[in-house]
């Protein structure tokens, strides 16, 4: 089969690898009906984080099941599955406690490279959530957006506490950013700032929820979210970049007591502990355990309650994913879904 | 009156201070029963904090009210009342939602010095609470301590979401740490691991609670709170001193999806972000927010069901207040009480 594959910065090729085969007895196989790119996949791409060889790419998934290993229960061929780009058991003591993205037998998926036409997920069972039925063409972005974008969001919005009478700021509007603006909407939150300065996502961020748009950053947007807020700050603040900046954007605009679900992959992060001390907030975040929330975002997915799909604003097939990742670096795409 | 100054590092003097008056109508004076040294007098008189000039010490207390400012309305002259080191309004949003140590109009009691015998207490409707009635004398050092390290230790537990089932495992075996202790006690903890190497703190916590002693520290002491706890970590982490070393040995004791409760005050900490991110943990500390868990904490002493005041293994009078320093700055004390 034909893949992607990240040489060096900026050199993202498609070419022949392996198939992939069940190679432990709780695998499965499945056959991709769409990937994408993921903003955490610019990181290497843009030579942030190092490349130490060529290096199969993509972490995000939804398809059919080809083939499942012995010792696989729940799973079957034929079933369409989506599943979180951490494959877990689902039956440790830290899955059951709902941080499956930490399971002790987790697997990043990204080792194997998702963007490519099969893949393999290991602990299918403990991995993998089935649709009542295989889904209409058009339910594809939105149950691929499960995988990992919409998780993300939603496990940042939770760790942020966003619910009922709250106001919540966004920080980073990115796809992770704007379905963390869809999930605080979901649950609850009376008012949802999205902080961004590029109109077409801010109009998205309108279309999941938003009540506000802020495009200060940093200090100045600190200071607007505390005008906003009778000077106390948000209740509720969900990270999503990962920069030194971002964060502390993040933290100082969080009431005392409040919270901060911070989901942008840290990047050169340091937190100064005195000023934690004082800020009073709760931090929580993380790798999303996205395999806790995916029954009920397929449910919402399928029964149409939500729409997340709609942050892929570019659509190509596989074989033109290096356009992909070009459209995502230069800002041209938010975020490319690539088709079988 | 005399009272306790800090001058220069491990120079405290007793010597004459003006008598407090009323200044704001929302102001209380209060004639201390006791006071005592606190763990954080210790950073500036070890010249870790810097003084800039000669400083009033001391902000733990409780006694008789003696005079309250004409807008007080439910404090009165002749209660035994106890206080928050932050003195609070107890009605902003900040306050309503818990954090009166945030309180949108604050005030450190540090500033007047309750190492005295006579203390006015700003906001005192929203920062005191009273005694049923004068309490008999053998209750005022748990009083007392409800003062700031029950209530910081309570905090901590609260934070670290200590309760049943849970493995609690505490940093710092000073009289925050071993009242992190008594607290996760009472929130109904399955198994709390005091780590100490001081073997009448370890007596202490035994009798608060502890089910098990660490000797271990900094990566030894986290390989050892894994091994006791099938290599996953501790559901909840208390720290309770405020360095690096601590801090980081509290984060890598608690399991993913776990809790920090952080309330040794920070001194020259900065977390690592990419290490927080992967941690997988919730943290959430700070300045305990005492007024908020005074209600019960005076119940429970009330009532005795807790007997907090332990941790004041050394007593004396208040004019000896530099032998006291001196005792908790050798580790000869844990806590000393200053009697009036």
């Amino acid at each position: 089969m034909q893949g992607a594959v990240l040489y060096d910065p900026r050199d993202v090729r498609f070419e022949e690898r392996p198939d992939p085969k069940i190679i432990e007895p709780t695998d499965a196989i499945i056959r991709l009906s769409a990937t994408c790119v993921c903003g955490s996949d610019l990181w290497p791409y843009r030579g942030i984080e190092p490349i130490a060889q060529p290096t199969p790419m993509g972490h995000e998934y939804c398809g059919i099941v080809e083939e499942v290993g012995s010792e696989v229960k729940n799973i079957e061929p034929g079933q369409f599955v989506v599943g979180s780009f951490f494959a877990s058991d689902n039956t440790c003591a830290i899955c059951r406690a709902g941080y499956q993205s930490r399971c002790v037998d987790a697997r990043l998926m990204g080792a194997e490279g998702a963007q490519a036409p099969r893949l393999r997920v290991p602990l299918a069972d403990g991995t993998l959530v089935a649709t009542p039925e295989v889904p209409s063409d058009d339910l594809i972005p939105s149950l691929l957006a499960a995988s990992d974008v919409l998780g993300t969001g939603w496990f940042g919005a939770d760790a942020a506490a966003a619910g009922p009478g709250k106001t919540v700021a966004v920080v980073g509007d990115g796809a992770v950013g704007l379905l963390g603006v869809l999930s605080a909407k979901q649950m609850g939150a009376e008012r949802i700032i999205a902080m961004s300065r590029h109109e077409d996502r801010q109009k998205l961020a309108l279309q999941f929820g938003a009540t506000d748009i802020v495009t200060e950053r940093g200090d100045e947007g600190v200071a607007k979210i505390k005008d906003m807020t009778d000077g106390l700050g948000a209740h509720s603040v969900i990270e999503a970049v990962g920069t030194q900046e971002s964060m502390m954007q993040a933290i100082r605009s969080t009431r005392p007591g409040g919270h901060v679900g911070y989901v942008g992959v840290a990047h050169g992060v340091e937190l100064p502990g005195d000023e934690l001390f004082f800020a009073e907030v709760h931090l929580h975040g993380g790798p999303a355990p996205v395999r806790r929330y995916l029954p009920e975002l397929v449910d919402l997915i399928w029964d149409r309650k939500i729409d997340p799909g709609k942050v892929f604003d570019l659509e190509l097939p596989l074989e033109e994913v290096a356009e992909g990742y070009r459209a995502m670096d230069e800002r041209r795409a938010i975020k490319t879904l690539l088709r079988l």
